[in-house]
């Protein structure tokens, strides 16, 4: 059964970017939101794809996100710096960011730069990939709006906050990028749909009670009560309390350190959310490419490890999306009818030509 | 019923530190191992505390850990050093480390240090602390004994591994330190004595399947099959795959850097464990007050977010532990009859005077 169609990559992000350029949005705005939505289809993970083109679209109109308006450099030390976004496209805010990052990794070895005020910006693996290109380990994290509700809490002040660490390793990366939640917010959203029971230790209902029921979330979190769980789960059984202090911690690396809003404060007129990103050099720690073999070794260890009965295959981390890529570029993105629909409606908006769609092989 | 005895945390630590000085330790790296266990006597980290004297004591004689011994600096750059801990006391080694870490963020902003070849160090938020002291962000992570299972693996071949951060926020400090796995081994060793039931999601057995019997995962250990699941459990459903990416990530920080032993390969004849310590001044994100400030407020009021029904209190990390510090300072240091004993012994053993316990009140 169809129920996907495939482009090619190349087409997809110059759609992207002339939708973009129709919202107001400058060439280098266009540009790197078309990149880094494209990346993610390409790569599978199609909630951060072109799936979410027509949210920025609303968010624009809106004046969520302000087009055309460059990040303004607050505070600038020797390792480290931090950016206002000024309400403007994460992407761009994000790509800035990341930029100076490597740039300060270059001269000293390390670098680091907060964000606030910032916007969506796709996903996290994609600028600590970036450091990988340099043979640098590349950190990217950010705030979110608020959907998680900490350990005991019956109230969803935290976000789904992800961390992407990137390590260069021999011919390949290894690209940790995981939501500090258990779940994402799409993952609800999905099951609502088929109207499917949640398993216990994914999300609270408004009195901070587990549910199964994903409606029963997603209308308290309309009322800022309920909300999806921490990695780990209900209180500290399964390790509630570690999911919600790495997401505590990605508050104060984003907000705090750049002294902007943390997720319970984002999203009401603005965005407003908060990044934060790293690189250190491997040099600073001995000979580049002895470090990078020492870390090779152990990722193909791990990954070459035993498998469970009845398991084919154990991945590193970045590993399955690095295959689909391949897979992606070779035989076209693959998208579902829903975003193929919401692309081509967005097409008819601004009268652009809509993308040739072609059925799955 | 008087199931436990206090005795005062100094007279604990002087008796700690005469036993380690038996076994050939010499002073600093005495002093330093009874100051972290009692430490975590302190704060009711019982399994990481004296009760673990006795197997320091059968380690030094066993020559897992070789006493008087220090380490020594391999590679020496502007930000960042690596240690050879010579299977040293890694207590002592992991302080040399993170002295030697801060003052390198005193000297420039950041330091991180790498460390390959030592042994257990105790609670790793000891060292991250050191850093909140000197308003430093503080990281201290280690690898372990092999005992946790990658994602749809059966092979232990990761360490518990566990990752403390902390940050100096106003009149406190958030601490996070966390194993990344779901559970400790500690914590299947006490339901295996109680014959209790394991919950779904803690552990496998020998071919990678989910047990709830602790006995079944512990003899599966013993020849290197089965274990302990990463947080938040089997397989990708509650994020599994999350916590196996953090353990990774551990290991690529502590034994890639350092190009050391991963922990699969660890305790074989000698712990030859590895470490990795960090320490960012906020200075380098701009005014330190203000930014301890903005710390400040986020983890107030997520710490004051709306109670879940029938819960009394949301804690910060390391909350608990300063609390249960100051109440052990002043009410003595509670520790179990197991542990009570096992410390009687080691006076005997060393004809060393036994610690004056006292009653609980």
């Amino acid at each position: 059964m169809a129920d996907r169609k495939t482009v090619q990559a190349t087409q997809l992000k110059s759609f992207a970017e002339s939708i973009m350029l129709e919202t107001g949005c400058n060439g280098a705005e266009s540009k790197v939101v078309a990149e880094v939505l494209v990346e993610a289809d390409l790569r599978g993970i199609f909630s951060h794809g072109t799936a979410r083109l027509k949210r920025y679209v609303d968010h624009i109109a809106s004046g969520i996100i302000r087009p055309n308006t460059e990040p303004k450099l607050i505070f600038e030390s020797k390792l480290a710096a931090v950016y206002d976004g000024r309400g403007g496209v994460g992407q761009r805010i994000a790509s800035i960011a990341m930029e100076k990052t490597l740039e300060f990794a270059e001269n000293c070895g390390i670098g680091f730069c907060g964000v606030r005020n910032s916007n969506h910006y796709g996903i996290a693996g994609y600028y600590a990939e970036k450091a990988a290109e340099k043979d640098f380990i590349g950190v990217s994290t950010t705030n979110t709006a608020p959907l998680v509700v900490p350990t005991y809490s019956k109230e969803p002040v935290l976000g789904t906050n992800p961390i992407a660490v990137s390590f260069p390793l021999n011919n390949k990366t290894f690209l940790l990028d995981m939501a500090t939640s258990v779940v994402p917010r799409g993952k609800l959203e999905v099951y609502d749909r088929l109207s499917k029971e949640m398993p216990d230790g994914w999300a609270v209902d408004e009195s901070g009670n587990s549910t199964n029921n994903p409606t029963v979330t997603l209308k308290a979190l309309l009322n800022k009560l309920g909300g999806i769980l921490p990695l780990g789960g209900l209180g500290e059984m399964f390790g509630g309390h570690k999911g919600y202090g790495l997401s505590l911690l990605v508050e104060l690396v984003t907000a705090g350190l750049s002294q902007g809003k943390f997720s319970k404060e984002t999203y009401n007129e603005r965005g407003e959310i908060c990044h934060f990103f790293g690189a250190i050099d491997l040099a600073i720690f001995g000979d580049r490419e002895e470090i990078a073999r020492s870390c090779t070794r152990i990722v193909d260890e791990v990954a070459n490890s035993e498998k469970a009965t009845g398991q084919s295959k154990i991945y590193y981390h970045g590993e399955k999306e690095t295959l689909k890529r391949l897979q992606s570029l070779e035989k076209g993105v693959e998208l579902d009818l829903k975003t193929v629909e919401s692309l081509d409606k967005l097409a008819d908006k601004f009268g652009i030509n809509r993308l040739k769609w072609e059925d799955c092989r």
